[in-house]
């Protein structure tokens, strides 16, 4: 089974069964950025882990095999991302791309944020104005090597 | 004196004073980002937040004016950023943008998350297998309104 | 049932009972724009609308529930448009970009026309040198945070 | 002196005299969009109303006579545009598209709506929530000839 | 039956039954081009010319309403033609695009040729030298309007 | 003298002594649409037709080489015409572009329309429901060689 | 039978068989680059042609009908190729475009080397320090027509 | 001197003396093609062969020391070539891509025709019906490597 | 079978048999690199090496057969790769590609790294610090050639 | 000075003195790759080894301050590299990307190749066939982190 079959699948029995992915997650006993990222295709979960899943979600062996493949990452159908709420996030990167950059290498000096030793939080903020999306990305620092 | 060369001078004063945007940030009142953000011509300040970063940099009048003029905004010069630290960005969009969608979505209904009345935080967090870069992203929750 | 399949039965059956947007619009008891939004899968119903529209139609509950799955949207096959009609409302943000962007900034200060606190009208008004068409944009002014 | 010339020379004049283009328009006597986007370089203008801005602007003849030549029209440097308040435009092209075909085509039959024969106005609707953006869109359906 | 299915049935059967363009369009009453873009899907029939084509071809009632909607236009699978009949007239647009448009502003003022209020004629002119074709645009001038 | 320099001065000239193309072309002695063409970069004059362009313009014998000088031709800054007059010729090949290949093989056999071999006609034809642009393409049929 | 599916079938019955294209080319009388083309879907037979294809491969009559109509022409899925032995023809295009362009002209003057009365030869050329591939373009020059 | 400066004065003074690039060839003692690519910025020469072309166009020893440099190659502003002369070429790539790997695979199997070592010739072969021009490429076969 | 097809049931039955590419490129007696791209379909197996390959995984003769026919070779859906693994050899590529053009000019004169006469090799290195990934290119310097 | 300015100054110096690379690399200290790398713009020196490099080449203290900048990295023009040498590079990550992707999982499990702690060496190795190239990758493995 490809690992975007098995996607179609757990969306499907996830919609039927009226699960959502918070539940899920507590099950797996993950957060739930990472494992909705797991079963949208773009993580790799262990044999526990899948198996929780399919358990949860009362599907076949076949799907837990698929979530423990090492997948091709990338979500998006477009370089640019063409959904409103999806393009926000690159809008982003677009306008404080270089204040980013800036600021990082006057913290730390030459290196990066890394997106592979990451992890990401969504949270909702309450707010009399309006309720307020957060969300936190927190990557290990790495340094330029020099040889 | 057009946007552009304003940034020029300001990096320019910057670099020769030797003074970080944080302590720019101080002098003005601002946060970090915001403050970087407007000096590397993404945002707009006012009369006297522009006065103060002149003041601060020995810059003539006309960089405090074209401080306050709205500027054409988008700091990247390709659709793809070729910069490895600001890929980074970039790649989390790519690989967690489904993901991203799928959880506010939950958490939420159909909106999302303004990049607009958005505001982003850089801090440094210091780990002993090395420190790490958090970066909060907190923008309003936009739903979409029905007619 | 996926919101694509949904589109072509309701597109489909829409065809073979026919009936017109407008009437549709009218059963659901929503805007003519916002209901065939939609139907094209653009925008996420309620219940009872989504239910309105398949009696109207006289199709399954799966279509019903599709249409009140929050769609990833984006309704163009290209990054510009090909099809003539629509390609000049590209022509318009084309042409008339940087002087939407000038009135609106000299109108309201820093910020935007929100794309989802927004509506859109359209209507046909009578000419006789030839009928106009009459598309309103309707979107809240949402101004730049500072922080 | 060429027409991008020409847009300098009246945006900086327009900066140090502290006119809007409200004024211009009036003292032109046309409508603020359409004098926005000839003084932008969209639209050419008669030789009465090119004096009427050198007038008001205190600019010598040589602009009026490039605000009089056709120009080359498109004012986005990109594609796609990035500045967020001009991807708004796109966004909502990309998102309604195929719903404007949808509705143009049910109430006029196969067709455009002109974008030459076409006027636009920009408004400021106040509003206790917010004070809201109209932006109308007004173009001559133009029927398809068959032969 | 989609757009395309209808295509593709009229294109087998025009195969299989050996008639010409040129026959089918002396069927329908209406010039060849025209009927030609109609049955490659990139124009309306009314009922009357769908029938007549369905009579000649010998094709279902299901073609004849197909040939009736309004099509999404657009005809080719990428921006620049790859076919080199097609990419020739790219190539007029691309060496003589400002000369046409230099022309045509020098005869008429600012404003365009319609592409929609709009015919084209193909022949074949005898040649000692070799047989030319001979293709002739014929749009209605439109002036932009001011306001 | 570069060609786009040449072009530069010329389109100065013309414009300072109020001279149209139709009145250059007429010294040149060739049709208004090659001699535009070759003003504008894309065609090379012999130096009898150059020199009756300087000397018409009042324009110095550099010009007159650079004239003589065979351009690398293209005229467009971009892939896809941005100008509203001359996209309206991109889209003519994108929406008619199929039914034109289909035509000329219909009434030639497999091969092209010439875009070398190839004169273009621009013509305005007075019309009481508002005058045509009639552009006429003629090219010599190439057919496809076989070896 | 579309060109594609004749391609398909046409490699099928040539592995299977273990016929060479050199041997497919005697039989059909014709250079083996012009009838790889043929069979590949970018040039079309005749009758008798087609004929001698599908008896020496054993194919059906609906193959040889479909090796007579005429293909839409191009060959590479992507605009620059990606599979090497066909990128080194772009490349030498990259690299040495604007010496032919150069050498052409100054040998011919203004004009191109045609691509459709056109042949190519491929050649095996025997060399003690590795056997070179030999390929041969051969194109009428069309000089550009004045008019 | 960059490349490229060096480049025009090479243009600007061949000009000047009226030399063709058949005369510096000859001077220089290797083949036009060779040596216009050399000119055009494209491939090194050695001091004798640069020191030969000063002498020959009256040039300063810095234009020898440029044209002994090795180059950043790669003679296009774009993708894909917009002057008509250098499209064929990219054309004949388009159209007779797979058939060239096609007969280079079943003569030489699985390789590239290289090339770096590749030799190029442009004749000119006179032809009652019209001059044809004959490009010739000649590269070495280099097999894949197996390990 | 095609070769796609083949990869694909190559790599499901490597899944149900849980082999390693490794396990595999030992039956085959090749490197790993060049054993797992022919099997991903980026290179040519001989009969032999093709029938160990099916003998270890337990497919059909078919699968063996398509092993021996030469790729299309390109083994990436995008230009630009999305996946964050492959990605940074195009980061690599990105960052260093003046640099490494830059040395081996210095080392070994005019000419390029063959990717043809080419191998590759990649090593685990254990490390105290975390264990490293070494991949080394090997190709033959290819002197370009002068005629 | 910008970073681009202390380049090209660095080149200058560099071919006036007749200093290779490998000689910089010496006095400052540093691999030949990394040095070259910073010379050209892709790294950050520290003041001791700028100072060697300005020393080495006698250039002003304004290079060795802005080799001390954090540089904006990417070296290349386009997406896709043109230059022979660096679209090699190109190649190998589009035709072996998959490979590379398919070995390391295997060995490592899911993660990266850092090109951030990263180091490249570019060797010269003699062969009687015609020296190599041997260019080693050697970055740390970044597992994917789970949360």
């Amino acid at each position: 089974m490809s690992r975007q079959e098995a996607t179609e699948k757990i969306l499907h029995a996830k919609s039927t069964r009226n699960i959502s992915f918070e539940e899920i997650a507590r099950a797996v006993g993950r957060n739930i950025v990472w494992t909705t990222a797991a079963l949208l295709g773009q993580a790799a979960m262990n044999k526990e882990e899948a198996e929780k899943v399919t358990a949860c979600l009362g599907l076949p062996a076949s799907v837990a095999e698929a979530l423990q493949t090492i997948p091709t990452k990338g979500s998006l159908d477009t370089t640019v991302p063409v959904d409103p709420l999806i393009y926000r996030f690159h809008e982003i990167t677009q306008v404080y791309g270089t204040t980013i950059k800036a600021i990082i290498h006057e913290m730390f000096g030459d290196g990066i944020m890394s997106a592979i030793d990451f992890t990401m939080e969504i949270e909702r903020v309450p707010d009399p104005h309006g309720d307020r999306v957060k969300v936190t990305y927190n990557g290990k620092f790495l340094p330029y090597k020099k040889w």
